[in-house]
């Protein structure tokens, strides 16, 4: 009875999402008396533990998301619209608009990544102009004696924390849901979790501003999660051809309003934008399908891919004819650089890059241990909103006084010609040198890694490096969790391509003689292993590395090598980066395997119960009080029971708490039938989609109070059904297979015992 | 009720999986009496029927494939056995050995790979060279006046019948399953049906064999299917550690021995073949993920991946070893050739690359159709065994007379020099002249590939390759569907690579001051479009073309364009030619949606019905009467009822027969429970897996006529139960997406109301 005890407690606070009437366990006489009065039922033993839940669910902390219900509703509206239509013709037809909102996805992500692209491209070229010239007019050109820096630094600072200000203001006033990259949020709305205000114009809009003025200010963080988050947007706004922002239907792709439908868009629009991100098609499908997809299927792959290859397309014919390219050449993009001479590799490197794997796993694992900590730090001791925008100031601030400090005392000149900087600096070098300090940090993240891959040899220091990398580590770990509009996946290719190619200059200061040493190639391979050791991700990493390098295929090997070799050393500590975010926000997001907790568990151990339930005829009062009375979502449908004893009748469907109120809002009862039979139509309820009213837009039933309501045309029909004793593994993969929102627990007289949701699998 | 009739009269056809009593509509008074049987229903009414059906079963002509049982059976053993071991050290060595095993698939697979490889291409050296020496010897050297190909022309007819007819016989009468690429069985494999024989390993050594002989032979072939086939047997082989065909067990690994895990490792085996077969680990990985997975998890790709990167690595070592390749250097295989100088195109070639596309997909499409036309007419009309191995010496014949006519009627001489060709034949040419036609065909298929991607331009006539792509088409059209194991992509490929070049001959001829027209490019793309408009796949071809071939990876997008639109192309006519093959042979594969006719259709209308059922304790005398009487695959298990009205009892688990029948041979009785409790564990009944002895097997009862079987602990306790009602595309789903084997249809009391499997989803 204990543990009974126990999992109801538990299964109680995660019942925002069903039926269950939330009797908490530790209230003895509460359930007592429930089970007293389920005897001689009544409606009011329903209303008052209703009331209870109510109170109590305010009180539970945790931030409840609701579910997406993936399932399709196949009431008995649906399947009159279904006979109405000439099926054939229909299908073939819903078949065209598909591609073609397909299509215009990767136009419309392709665009919004352009404009984004170039607007931080001709910013960052301004601010670093500027502070170059600042440098040139007020540094006294002599390498000793009297050095200073002041008014460049303050130059740099103010340009800095501007900029950063007013993103963390945006994101922190205006849309919070924006902070970050925006990959764990789509992968938990892929995965069937409601993350509320996730798809709306309005977070795109912040998103954009948010991650331009971060790149701008100079934070460590790249653009590709919020391009990705932006993909997303496009495709479940254009899929639905209406926006809730402002609040505008164009009355279009009505087909296409479900959640099942809008999933795979959005999936598409996530592909769109890595491609966009990148400029690498085949990897950006590879990306959604590996990280953000929950449910995969042949024809899903081939609408996405779909999707990027136009995405990439339109990119590449606006970013050439931006640049002006050889005379409008269709040529990749290579973001990162192309690589003048085809990489090569001996056997014997092999371990070598295993060896980089094995650290890159550690370095990896350690960041992700470190952001972890940091973040929750953050959430328990910086809750107001001014202090999240201050300390993302104080992050800029730090990252402009280490690598001020960085320059002032490392002094580490080159000769100028070959220099690969567009604005050579001299700062404390003679004339005709470049400092290299001022190069690496004079530039957008992007744009560092590009030059750490191709740099010629001998381009820095070894100590320049090493501080480089270390101080970008730290910030890049302390940068990830602002409240900024920031990815990951630039900072972390950028230490990877530091280290890497630190090791190359290290071997060959130990070897001089080898030949094999092209830093290029060891800060390749660098960035990998720390990818592959933060996100855990292994084929579309090194997709899309080879898309944005141009390397040769045969080189996959090497970087595949590295990419496992740093997951596997990263999975035996901790979980990719974007996982352990969804896992500390406390998403209830959906593993692919059952966990092993649920050994020898049974349905009725995780299940919550008693559940409140409606007849297939029941009165309008009644609906109207339980939906006031609880926020579940679910309700089983009874078939007609002796004396109102609900939870003893025989299941025979389950109504959505949404479909209940429009039926109130409408009043579609039994008694005015004549009035509104022939208009109502499944349409009546998708036009609501995805935002319904609540409650209390329903007014008070007054004269209608005794009406009944039908529930047999409007109540799914057949709702998945698992027995009591069936094991928690087994009903976790069809839960999961099926993307389910709610699955009834019935007994073997096909009476209703339990509700299963998604909150049910997770907090165990 | 008429379309009901007509509905119980097929889904009794399709009743050999489940338990259904096969009574046929067509048959009033047996239906009627059955019924009224069943309301005082006693052992014999359910056995007349039983017995009717097994008559009924043997005339159905369809082959009635088996399927696989990717449910796991949760029963009281399988509990018990997870209670016993403690689950953390045992799940994390489960996975180690995992690993393991995926590793040796991935070595295995390419050793075998290697040697097909290797042999093939020492075999066909022997063979041209002497075809180009007796060429040399035997033709008068004078490009005019008494032509004469009589001796050459014998010996080329000698070395191509020899080793077809040996391949031929060797599928025809050792193996028969080995014909064909393989591809279509291991994708209904994994789609779960159950294909006899399909991996073992008397199937891969007569599959090797095959393939090696009809690529010598000269046949219009590839080896790739084969070794995919080859790489499903091995992971099937490896990771159950017992091999059937030498009756060994190796005792090991035996937690994997079930479907469920085998499925995995087979798809991996898969990804290994393919990525054996081009060199092209990632190519290899997509292709078993878009064409041959059924079902997909993140943890799957991720250990695909694992055993294709192996399987790469192994064969570059050996090959490169073999090859005896620049000190031994790392170099990826590019089967299919490097092109030198890297592809570059232009915006305005992309229309171009539409239109091949479009030639594609008309070309693909039409022949899938004269294949599967052929295919038919080989089934009716050449059904003796002989006839079909002399079949394919003749299809062997007419290729080298067309090929011979070709050489003997085309003077097409190039000056020798920059001639790719290993040896160039001089027949009919001026000395120093070499013959382009003997060129392309005194090679093998893949050998033909290389040189049309990479001939310097202008190596051959518009006429000679027009002949050629003409004559290719047909013969690979008639090839594929002999009795011999070959391959479709290579010949597929080299027609679309043949008539790919012939549009940049034909455009360079007619716009000569055109600068683009790298004829080697087109034949890329030509044999891109041809592959997207036969095979249907899109992105796992395009990577496979770029890893075999070391394009730049900007060059994808052309690639891309031109699949997409074959592929789009294409399927507005009809299936890949994989699926088409499954089609033709009535293999009850799953689609990946349901088909629109299953619209508006409920779970009673395609369910069959009445069932067997078996009490929970029965006697051990019906069920061994049931198992002769019968010989469905499941059986639900209700609770026990008043005076043996089985089919009125609530459901509460279901049983194999092959449950059932270990359970007669160790004569597990509740009488003699004392005797078989301890030791009998679920690896009692793993040990059987997969070949379950048949109820031959289990001798008369005699004296335990009476003793009572006790299923509770045997029976799965939770089978996945459907409402009656239930819409069939929702069931479908579940059916799909949890790769069930039976599925039992209830009613609202939780009554048996019938049984669906498989094959009630297909033939509708």
């Amino acid at each position: 009875m204990t543990d009974r005890e126990s999992l109801l407690n538990i299964s109680k606070e995660a019942s925002e999402d069903d039926g269950a009437i939330g009797v908490i366990s530790g209230m003895p006489t509460d359930e007592t008396g429930l089970l007293t009065n389920n005897t001689n039922s009544n409606d009011n033993n329903q209303t008052e533990p209703i009331f209870y839940v109510r109170s109590r669910t305010t009180a539970v902390s945790r931030p409840n998301y609701e579910s997406l219900d993936y399932e399709v509703c196949e009431n008995a509206l649906f399947h009159d619209e279904e006979r109405k239509r000439l099926q054939e013709r229909f299908s073939i037809r819903k078949d065209v608009i598909r591609w073609i909102i397909f299509i215009q996805i990767g136009i419309i992500t392709a665009l919004i990544a352009c404009t984004i692209d170039i607007i931080i491209e001709e910013l960052s070229e301004f601010k670093y102009k500027f502070l170059k010239n600042a440098v040139d007019n007020n540094v006294p050109m002599t390498d000793d004696s009297d050095r200073d820096l002041a008014i460049p630094f303050l130059y740099w600072i103010l340009l800095s924390i501007v900029p950063v200000s007013v993103g963390a203001a945006l994101v922190t006033y205006i849309e919070p849901i924006t902070a970050g990259s925006g990959i764990p949020q789509v992968k938990s709305y892929l995965n069937g979790v409601q993350i509320p205000r996730i798809v709306r114009i309005k977070t795109l809009a912040v998103k954009a501003a948010g991650v331009i003025t971060s790149v701008v200010g100079g934070l460590a963080g790249g653009k590709e999660g919020p391009m990705i988050h932006a993909g997303a947007v496009v495709a479940a706004g254009i899929s639905q051809g209406k926006s809730t922002t402002f609040v505008k239907d164009f009355r279009i792709f009505k087909a296409f309003r479900d959640d099942h439908e809008k999933r795979d868009f959005v999936l598409g629009g996530g592909a769109a934008g890595v491609t966009a991100a990148f400029g690498a098609p085949i990897g950006g499908m590879l990306f959604s399908l590996e990280e953000a997809a929950s449910f995969w299927n042949q024809n899903l792959i081939w609408r996405t891919l779909v999707a990027s290859i136009i995405s990439s397309f339109t990119l590449n014919i606006v970013l050439s004819t931006y640049h002006g390219l050889d005379g409008f050449t269709f040529t990749g993009l290579f973001n990162l650089g192309k690589f003048d001479q085809p990489l090569t590799f001996e056997y014997f490197e092999l371990p070598i890059f295993m060896l980089l794997g094995i650290a890159g796993g550690l370095l990896g694992a350690t960041w992700n241990f470190m952001n972890t900590r940091i973040n929750k730090f953050r959430k328990r001791y910086i809750p107001w909103k001014i202090g999240k925008v201050l300390e993302a100031v104080l992050i800029a601030m730090v990252g402009v006084t280490l690598a001020s400090a960085m320059m002032f005392f490392i002094s580490d000149c080159r000769p100028l010609g070959n220099d690969p900087t567009i604005h050579p600096v001299q700062l404390f070098c003679k004339d005709n040198e470049y400092n290299a300090v001022a190069a690496l940090w004079f530039q957008t993240p992007e744009a560092t890694v590009r030059s750490l891959f191709h740099d010629p040899p001998g381009s820095h220091q070894i100590l320049t490096l090493a501080m480089f990398t270390l101080i970008y580590y730290v910030l890049s770990c302390a940068t990830f969790g602002l409240n900024v509009s920031l990815g990951v996946f630039i900072p972390t290719a950028l230490v990877g391509a530091a280290w890497g190619r630190l090791v190359a200059m290290l071997l060959f200061y130990l070897f001089p003689e080898t030949n094999f040493l092209h830093p290029g190639k060891y800060a390749l391979i660098g960035a990998a292993a720390n990818l592959g050791g933060v996100l855990r991700m292994t084929i579309s990493l090194s997709v899309i590395l080879m898309e944005t390098t141009g390397v040769e295929t045969s080189f996959f090997f090497p970087l595949i090598i590295a990419l496992i070799t740093a997951k596997w050393v990263g999975d035996s500590f901790n979980e990719g980066i974007y996982d352990t975010q969804i896992e500390v926000n406390h998403v209830p997001i959906l593993p692919w395997e059952p966990i092993p907790q649920f050994k020898g568990l049974k349905a009725r151990d995780i299940m919550s119960k008693p559940v409140i339930c409606i007849k297939l005829q029941d009165k309008a009062h009644y609906i109207y009080k339980v939906l006031n009375g609880c926020n579940h979502n679910g309700f089983p449908v009874v078939d007609n029971v002796q004396n109102n004893l609900r939870s003893k009748g025989r299941v025979c469907g389950i109504i959505l708490r949404s479909q209940l109120i429009v039926i109130l809002l409408k009043s579609l009862y039994v008694e005015n039938k004549r009035f509104w039979v022939p208009e109502t139509s499944i349409q009546t309820f998708r036009d609501v989609y995805p935002r319904y009213p609540s409650i209390e837009s329903v007014r008070q039933l007054d004269n209608k109070e005794n009406y009944t309501v039908d529930l047999s045309m409007f109540m799914n029909p057949s709702p998945i059904r698992v027995n009591t004793h069936d094991s928690v593994p087994k009903i976790f993969q069809t839960f999961r297979a099926l993307g389910l929102r709610h699955m009834l627990a019935i007994t073997n007289e096909n009476r209703i015992a339990g509700i299963i949701t998604r909150r049910d699998f997770i907090y165990k």
